[in-house]
């Protein structure tokens, strides 16, 4: 049996959920709470010397960490992952782009808007990000214009990976009213066989 | 001929580089000067939305952004990336966390301290830069004190991604000195045959 260590709050755990539960791959799910520091206890550093949750750990106790590699190992062979090389570089290329040009700042200004009090928040940072998630959101409404999916006119791992923190923006009080076409996306998205749901734990065990 | 748009002191920008020339692959390089925002001009944009180097252009005009995934285009098929499909997916999660937990922090404090002038340089967020890519570093420490290379005691891709700013992390006063496995590995890296060192303008072409 497969184990995710996840907290179901965590688009980058939900990620994986999402694409374990469409390929049909049976899981346990052990919930680590990030906000109690429960990834840097000594034995969840063990298994990820990072730190970090989503963590995929194999039958025979060989771990994966980050998100996108994990989705990645599963979608090889799938139909989630194209066939063709160059294709397969552009679902990479959208998966960097989501960890290091839209994650940062949407998922990061979510998790400050939900999780902390308004006086540990850096507004000048709070700004900044929130400016930067627009531009990356701006980037996608561009790329979305001429094309039904991110890759390939196909739904992909580029779709989950992007789809994670974009359809929860507006909990870190993006306004999404502006891009139309990520938000078209976005309901396609929703539309694919066997799709769930972010932070449900009824599934997948 | 490929087309590589660059920047000659941008680490992202040398790993191209370094694989390209390792896999004996000519290609043409132009140069973008990021500090007069060449990047941000109509006709780059209109080859990458997200308007950063580096960027690949194939012969037939098809684009590729973000290093890592170019580097992975590359690599597939050769002796730089894995067969077995769990040492590939490593190769992933080590290019991810070196684009999630390194370069954002090991990368932009050698930015800033380098090209940007002192009273522009937020202080708390260069001192918080520092704590975070001293502790990616320590987690390469960790990762290094048992094996010769990143993943699968081979040399490839995440060797390659991961030492394009640690080898230059000094120049943004980080001090290797506590991290010997890390400087080992720094070391086998340039052993490599055909490695070539950053900022130098005078092959590929």
């Amino acid at each position: 049996m497969l184990t995710l260590y996840d907290f179901l709050e965590s688009g980058n755990g939900y990620k994986v959920r999402l694409v374990l539960h469409q390929l049909g791959r049976p899981f346990r799910l052990v919930l680590k709470n990030i906000l109690r520091g429960e990834t840097r206890a000594p034995d969840f550093l063990a298994k990820n010397p990072n730190g970090r949750i989503p963590l995929l750990e194999l039958p025979d106790g060989r771990c994966l960490a980050e998100s996108d590699a994990i989705l990645f190992y599963f979608a090889e062979g799938t139909e989630y992952l194209p066939e063709d090389r160059y294709e397969r570089a552009q679902v990479l290329q959208w998966m960097f782009f989501e960890q290091y040009s839209h994650e940062p700042n949407i998922a990061t200004v979510r998790f400050w808007v939900h999780f902390m009090k308004p006086e540990q928040i850096d507004e000048r940072q709070l700004a900044k990000k929130r400016e930067l998630g627009y531009a990356a959101l701006g980037v996608m409404e561009k790329h979305l214009t001429t094309r039904s999916f991110v890759v390939g006119e196909r739904y992909s791992i580029a779709d989950v990976a992007l789809y994670a923190y974009t359809h929860v923006a507006h909990e870190g009080g993006f306004d999404l009213a502006s891009y139309p076409k990520v938000r078209s996306w976005l309901a396609r998205v929703v539309e694919q066989p066997r799709h769930v749901p972010i932070m449900k734990s009824d599934y997948g065990t």
